[in-house]
């Protein structure tokens, strides 16, 4: 990405053509006849687990297997070829080694009813040896030529959790629809980020996942724009390591931002990041900080961790967008308290809410004599004497107060009060709130059951105070730039 | 902490009486015999947690419930008041309102066994009301001239997970021994704290526990020195907001930085958290740039993150000390990998070690041919194709290069290969190394078990590989101070 990233052709308007492609990808996520060239018996191989993977999590469509060694895999007919299928074929997965699958792109282009392939099978560009480059070329020619669109070589592909398409896989990987359009440019980062998603409290959904590999046809950015249209995706979470055309992405950008949020965690920060990227995937990173710049000005928001990726996703899935950035940092607990406050002042965008006096007087009257309300305004510590019911009313009396737009609220319930009560007290004021509550009950396995409440009612939690007010930051970031792109609404 | 904490008086000798007062605090940590006055049998009072905890937990010594309204306290009989109970009594843990306390006090000190006094009931100094001050001095000042040192109050005191002594309580805590002692100056936090040890995939122990509340007697510096004494404390690791006497305990830090490594959490990093620390604890916090040189100069390695510092305790209790700061990053997924790579990068005191060329031909001779080695030179990407046995033995061939001073390891081993053979493999490389290797097996529930397994023999693993690498480079930079202060010899 050069300099002239951040100039005025960022305002040109998009290819028609290009618009109408990533609008077409939809139907590759709601394909519902779909082979897998190199279906195997085999647990050892890829293909095994696409399809078993789908078969487990109830694929509403057909698959076909092919393979011409087989009679049927996990107990489905198998297919000797691709021209040996009579019926319609959406999609074409391709599992099998790298010289083969020029004839298999050939034998899909000349059925007639092909609309994707997604090739799994590694050892073309990315080799940067000139025979797999040409070849890799070769195969999306003929694609091309028969309107078929490749999303790979060398990817885990796509999945959708609703229908149950899923041509990719992980340990324990389980398929729960939900809100967020996951983007990778590696599929391990992805199977990773669907792992921890899954791994949440109450597992944390997705809506699609797309990792495309060498990028030899579709790319993110066309994903980018296929998932701004997408009505189940309410926000989109990338892992990117670079890109061709950097103007190209940032004018999707620039639109998509209007639309959703959109949270890159955009590796190569440094000199170091940087050359293990390239010899992945050969991006070539460019500046960090012009980087950095283009993001910001196109709206994205920009996430420097794997557990902040996660966090914010989450709290994007589960909360309304906040009115502006003024926040009440409600906690029981004295140093989680502080360890939020030191983020929202390092970060400082975020200021704290001058509370109203009626907000004031209502929680002198509400929490114990020994509670700090409003040292500093904004900030209050209820004490671990404040039972369930305090914690429930404090977060009410500051939520009705117009000066708050978002709440961290913080707890570790004492042994003598049972975590479950506190969540059962809290999740319907914070799950019936118009502004977003990022909460976090203090520590580890004793609050799982409780977290898992909360997040089972749309309350997300989080496993530091610090990382909930960082989630709630990188939302507010994302939801201004929306507001100042859109006049505010929303 | 002003200007002139960071002058010359930092290197003068520690007054001999402090140093014998901090020693006698192992007393208290190993106190056999304990009276808990307002024990109670209400699972609703605190003192009743105290007393189950420790019976749960099985505490060797003797414990005896003081009530006047109680026969017996969960079985154990109860007493009316110190002064009946017969036998010797080294410790008394204080939970009565406040009014009552400065009583106990007396009956204590007229007692003359008693050694200790831990007070978890608040309403003293911390209220800034004037009679509570003043009663909080008197109470000092009663036990003073009667020997007795005071922990508290507004408190939850001291753990000794070997001997299972325990005045605080969390839900789920469970006392696990192990090398880390944590100082905290919230109860919350060291709560949370220990029970994010005890969630650890294998949980993690600690040596000693000391939240000192008000410090109107024993304090977090004498607490630092006590510990940096005791024989099963490898490293200490400190929850802060403030102290009184900034030159004081930079004194003491230098000297225990040359016995083992210091996390300090030193909250109070802008007028945010520092007002909001004000209002906890009356911190002064005082100009965190002043902090941040002074802990530096001294050797603490300060940490910024509640995970980080659960993360680098792990570190510290399981790691030896790198040798220098060349660390190799072993990875067979290129996404976290890389994501390493930009946290080494960023933070910019590690370097990538150089290989030696026989290294490499090794790698060369084992990785698979798509494997990416030493680009950028101390960077291997084994790619997943890497079995299990071949994450071992590249572990030990990058392990047995005497240019490379520690490892970052992450897998993100692919359903076809079970997470359990890959940390069987890889443990005993692992454990039996003489340079620290820090793992990330991604992610989540799926690798929980494998994570154990590796934890149970001593190699730490953590959640995401940024958080691999950067408790890494905490404890390479505790570990540094000290080769440099003490010329290389530990």
């Amino acid at each position: 990405m050069d300099r002239s990233c951040a100039s005025a052709d960022l305002f040109a308007p998009i290819d028609p053509d290009f618009r109408e492609q990533a609008c077409r990808l939809n139907e590759l996520f709601d394909a519902q006849s779909v082979a897998v060239v190199g279906a195997s018996n085999s647990p050892t191989k890829a293909s095994h687990h696409v399809i078993r993977t789908m078969q487990d999590e109830g694929f509403e469509g057909r698959i076909f297997p092919v393979n011409p060694s087989e009679d049927t895999v996990l107990g489905l007919r198998c297919y000797p070829s691709l021209a040996e299928i009579e019926e319609e074929v959406e999609l074409v997965v391709v599992s099998i080694p790298t010289r083969f699958v020029l004839s298999v792109v050939e034998q899909a282009a000349a059925r007639g009813d092909v609309g994707f392939m997604v090739i799994l099978t590694a050892g073309f560009a990315e080799t940067a040896i000139a025979d797999n480059v040409t070849l890799e070329k070769q195969i999306v020619d003929i694609a091309s030529a028969a309107g078929i669109r490749i999303v790979g070589p060398n990817c885990i592909g796509v999945i959708n959790p609703r229908t149950k398409l899923c041509t990719g896989f992980a340990p324990g990987l389980t398929l729960t629809p939900g809100k967020i359009g996951l983007i990778t440019q590696s599929g391990a980062l992805g199977g990773a980020f669907l792992m921890a998603c899954g791994s949440q409290p109450s597992p944390l959904g997705f809506s699609r996942f797309g990792h495309v590999g060498n990028m030899s046809d579709v790319d993110i950015v066309e994903l980018l724009l296929c998932y701004a249209g997408d009505a189940e995706t309410k926000a989109i979470s990338m892992y990117m390591e670079g890109i061709r055309d950097g103007r190209h992405f940032l004018r999707i950008a620039r639109e998509v931002t209007q639309e959703k949020p959109v949270f890159v965690l955009k590796v190569g920060r440094n000199a170091l990041g940087s050359r293990a990227a390239m010899s992945h995937t050969g991006a070539l990173a460019g500046s960090d900080r012009i980087y950095d710049a283009a993001l910001r000005q196109v709206g994205i928001e920009r996430i420097l961790a794997f557990d902040d990726l996660v966090d914010v996703s989450k709290a994007a899935a589960y909360l309304p967008a906040p009115a502006g950035n003024r926040v009440c940092v409600l906690t029981q607990a004295g140093g989680p308290g502080i360890i939020a406050m030191d983020e929202i002042g390092h970060e400082g965008s975020l200021c704290l809410a001058p509370l109203d006096p009626s907000t004031r007087s209502a929680l002198e009257d509400l929490l114990p004599p020994m509670a700090m309300i409003c040292k500093p305004d904004g900030y209050i510590d209820m004490t671990a004497a404040a039972m369930a019911d305090v914690h429930a009313r404090a977060l009410q009396i500051v939520l009705d107060d117009p000066n708050v737009d978002s709440v961290v609220f913080i707890t570790l319930p004492p042994t003598f009060l049972p975590a479950m009560d506190v969540a059962r007290a809290v999740a319907p004021v914070a799950s019936a709130a118009s502004k977003p509550v990022v909460t976090c009950f203090m520590h580890g396995h004793a609050m799982l059951e409780a977290r898992a409440h909360l997040e089972h009612l749309g309350v997300p939690t989080f496993d530091a105070p610090d990382r909930a007010a960082r989630a709630l930051i990188h939302l507010t970031h994302a939801w201004n730039h929306q507001s100042k792109q859109t006049g505010g609404s929303r």
